[in-house]
């Protein structure tokens, strides 16, 4: 396949999304996409109380246009472009989203939030929804590997820049686009394409999934009225990738599009907090059954790890839930101590209980390249000098090592218990491992609404 | 003033807007907020119904929220982040609005519209709103001193990124938000900051001063409901200025804030067409009454130009009515021919009218760094080898040769007549004109409405 050395690859990518028969989707990928929405709608329903999607929603309040569409979790039904909004900040505000290991994009936030919104407006037949979601997160996460690494280092989220081209796709090929069309919907995401990892650790971080929910949602309204845009917005000199990155290889990343599909390489996280600290809470787990009462005899706790896991998660200090995702040394002190990690680990009481506060400065951590970000090597030493070790080779969650489908739904269940009733929860469970076979998938929306 | 020493450029900022007196705006200040209102307002009626606008609001009509703010020039009455959206880009859709020369920002769109918007749900005093304006400009047009010419360099279209802290700015300092809340508020707008130089010629260049307006709009109001954000996103390490510019120097850019208003470098532009090609007309204009009745016998058309007037303008053969306000040789062309540069000259019709196709190929250009970017020398040579040359000093519209009040009336009743009767376009160029003095400065909205 040589269309790039004819087609640029913004219209390479349109013509493919364009031209894309339903029927062809692998089963595996299927199922994928479902395991990828059960993910997506328990951290949104999960995420729904949380203070970053109430103080969005108040702020504009008084703004909303009529209920079509649902914000899980919750009561309100809202227009499409604010449930898209609402849903992708609830989706990724618990930092317990998917993630594409490659990039760091978390693809499911930007893509689902924007479709569903729009399928409780426009029905859409489960089978087209499927197909929608694999196509927006195989444009978006294929974008991502042809900017990446170099886009993250400079600073931007690629969850926030490339989900707009996602969800873009998704609601693209939903609505049917032409191969043109497609391309000024790219362009139009590109032009707002947008966010900021100085953001981090605070309530921002997860606006960015939400804006790229509701750009790329636009994106694709607009192109389908015709709203012009460049056709080549990727590869252009002073398009997305040359003005957003440094050395761009966007060609490479589209070799064998539409025969392997980047969702299969997509993750789903155990733990509530940056995928980065997993191989040490895992670490950490199995050092607090090795522990057993001994805990509250640790002197030091060292760990070597990627260098990642400073840069991204080095707060020494954390003050509140959100500034704890931030921290490997709380979730080893955390973990160390309670020998588990659920969402709630990550809340203002817990990153300053007593006993938690006491043992994170007795955490230290040294980085060494040599380790990969899925793996981990952690030692502990006793007052009594007695040293323990443990060696994370991959972390759960990880592409080696990851979450069964039982693992999902635990997960889901665990995430949506406060909102949901056990029973309403498992209906809700059976309906979206169901989504191909659902006559509309707009349905599912009412259902993750709280009554 | 060394308080940068202290606080950071981000804080500086907030802090300066949040407690600043509106009593102590200069009234040369105040005039010239009030000569931008009628100059944004013109464009925006102006371009009420370019396709541009009428694509974006069938694309989003479903969606739409109750109707507490107007779309200038047109009968609808829409949710104030929609109007923000729809009335930047209506402003911008003619490339007729104000420029700030040294950064070539154009404040006025992003600014007005999330302003106005707010102002029309929520009551602001004429006072207030001109205050609230002054600044948003200030701010928006210094941060782009502090990234540019290298921000815009790299290939953003600085109105679309710097546009955000402006009208966040303008509404923050009207819902009167604290220092901490305006800093989020740039935090909120820097994560969404976006627009690409890819996109000029299509529609999405009117869609960046919408989005910024409606993004700065979002990020004072979820800002006030105590939405977080980083407190020094401009520039942080990995802020705003680091990661979209290059060696960007804010500090230099806020010497002299609250003593020198960048709003008095404000320029009002004569001409629907790119900046850089004014000199150009001016002297067409000029040869165009030099000429009389020998237009019909000239041979070609030489033009000497500043380097910036090909890299924007250089499309040789444009084929619709945007892609002409892209072509120096277009406007060379019909300003020959017709003496004149109004809105209807960057038409299809006109575009592609046969004198004009025909004279635009004996049009050429020569790039000289040595001709400033308000200049231009044109020399035209007729079939009898008679030459006839012209020396542009100063474009009108310039800082050194700035649109009187009386241009600006002018420009405004031309861009209104086919929208209001004579008599309404006149009552409205009183109001606006009288903007300090209005109880209620959203009642502009209602009297911008076409009835």
């Amino acid at each position: 396949m040589d269309r790039s050395s004819t087609l640029g690859v913004t219209q390479e990518l349109a013509e493919f999304v364009a031209s894309f028969e339903k029927g062809k989707l692998p089963s595996e990928v299927r199922h994928q996409v479902a395991r990828s929405l059960v993910n997506w709608a328990g951290c949104a329903v999960g995420g729904s109380a949380h203070p970053a999607l109430v103080k969005a929603m108040d702020a504009f309040k008084p703004f909303l246009g009529s209920g079509h569409a649902s914000v899980l979790g919750r009561a309100e039904r809202v227009d499409a472009l604010h449930a898209a909004l609402f849903n992708g900040i609830s989706s990724h505000v618990l930092d317990f989203d998917d993630t594409h290991h490659a990039t760091l994009v978390h693809p499911s936030g930007p893509v689902f939030s924007a479709l569903l919104a729009l399928s409780e407006f426009v029905p859409i037949d489960g089978d087209t929804f499927v197909t929608a979601i694999a196509l927006g997160i195989e444009v978006e996460c294929r974008i991502a590997l042809g900017v990446c690494p170099a886009h993250y280092d400079i600073g931007w989220h690629v969850t926030g820049t490339v989900g707009g081209f996602g969800a873009a796709t998704a609601v693209g090929y939903a609505l049917k686009l032409n191969a043109q069309q497609m391309a000024w919907a790219y362009g139009i995401a590109a032009t707002q394409a947008a966010g900021l990892r100085e953001v981090f650790g605070t309530m921002c971080k997860s606006l960015h999934p939400g804006r790229a929910a509701q750009s790329g949602l636009s994106a694709a309204l607009m192109a389908k009225q015709g709203f012009t845009s460049s056709e080549r917005v990727l590869e252009a000199p002073r398009g997305f990738a040359h003005v957003m990155s440094v050395n761009p290889h966007l060609s490479d990343s589209l070799v064998d599009l539409g025969t392997r599909w980047v969702v299969m390489d997509n993750a789903f996280k155990p733990y509530a907090c940056g995928l980065v600290i997993h191989p040490v809470i895992d670490g950490c787990i199995s050092l607090h059954k090795k522990l057993g009462a001994r805990t509250a005899s640790i002197e030091k706790v060292h760990l070597r790890v990627n260098p990642l896991v400073l840069e991204l998660t080095g707060k020494t200090e954390p003050r509140t839930g959100l500034e704890g995702k931030f921290s490997v040394y709380h979730s080893a002190a955390v973990v160390l101590i309670d020998g588990l990690s659920t969402s709630k680990h990550y809340t203002d009481t817990v990153v300053n209980r007593t006993d938690v506060v006491a043992l994170r400065p007795k955490v230290s951590a040294e980085v060494d390249r040599s380790v990969a970000v899925d793996e981990a090597f952690l030692s502990i030493t006793l007052n009594d000098g007695t040293t323990i070790t443990q060696h994370v080779e991959h972390a759960l969650g990880s592409l080696q090592k990851p979450m069964s489908d039982a693992d999902i739904n635990f997960k889901f269940l665990d995430l949506t218990a406060e909102k949901f009733s056990k029973e309403k929860s498992q209906q809700v469970l059976e309906q979206c491992w169901r989504v191909s076979q659902l006559a509309n998938a707009g349905d599912l929306g009412a259902i993750l609404r709280r009554e």
